[in-house]
């Protein structure tokens, strides 16, 4: 491995090799994938659900070890979801992040949490 | 910034700058961000639910695109929790890559898509 | 209980009565009951999500019988949700099923899946 | 139509038509349809999102409108399932509430949020 390989692109490879050397690719399909994905979004929702917001940020340390796996678990399918698709998922995210700042410009939206379709 | 600056790190500082902008930190509980991650995981979702799993693998360049957007934002959300709750996501991914490894034994699990627990 | 009691009304008063007893209500605000459904849902999904669809129409009885409680589950779920919003559920769904008459009318979208915007 | 119908049954009887006469059920398998149950319960859980459990108890007009069509939806996805799989779905929610009252015995869990698992 390069020393200086991106961390997603390891991730990716090694998750690539993981469902090769189990035969899963056939079950891989991004429709499958993204159900297992919004399983495991599910699985950190049921983490929440009785919390108070103020009780979400501050988690005793077996739930947050059972949070910080879900959170790996949605992760490294988002990885294998965009592998599978050709996907860039590191320039997805970036041009995001740019699209939604044209979206909610910091003057307009500041302190406020409507939807941008409501300004 | 660096310019070896890993791709998931400057994520991270971005969508923090980002939400700093805009004062949403306020609104930003990893509840509240559990949320909004599962409702992009169903809006991901909505574009393979009629679909058949080969129909999935090979979408029209519109539709691609738009799946783009939403792995765009899954990851966003992913990567914000991780920030608000402390959690080294890069880490987790690989310990829980190791974990499945364990659960997972390539050879007694090669071409099934059973769950771990029922082996 | 009225022997014509409508089933869902039935179902409304056990629900409350059974939060009422364990002190749950305060439990029970919208936002977290919507949460507990939708980690709901995902428990249905996951028992879908690596099989044909075919399969998914024919699942062994020990399958079955599990999703049955998850419908159910959802079921109480969206009863709940609605019993504390005041929301006449049956009134909803009937409403809903016109609306969605008029969006596909079923001369225009006879054997296709495409969303009615698309048309 | 038997002006006794129960409500739940009347509503699967018309879904099942306004399937059948868009020719959908080849859309529709179990599968197919725990994604879409699953893309109605996350716009439920969008409506929520940003809002406090207060905020969400005490919905505008118009809000509660749409999340009034959005438990429709859900609704209708339950039975429709349930009506793919052969399920009594009344019976399976009746008997889900005694499992849970069993699960959940009211003086162990009065005012207590936790998983029955933690106890």
């Amino acid at each position: 491995m390069n020393m200086n390989q991106d961390s997603l692109e390891k991730l990716k490879a090694d998750l690539r090799e993981f469902a090769g050397e189990r035969e899963w690719d056939q079950f891989h399909s991004p429709k499958n994938l993204s159900m297992a994905l919004i399983a495991d979004a599910a699985e950190l929702i049921e983490h929440f659900q009785w919390l108070t917001q103020e009780q979400s940020s501050n988690l005793p340390a077996d739930k947050l070890k059972e949070v910080e796996q879900e959170l790996a678990d949605i992760l490294n399918y988002v990885i294998r979801i965009s592998d599978k698709l050709g996907i860039d998922l590191i320039e997805a995210a970036n041009k995001k992040i740019d699209l939604n700042a044209e979206k909610y410009p910091a003057d307009a939206v500041k302190g406020s949490a409507k939807k941008y379709s409501e300004y």
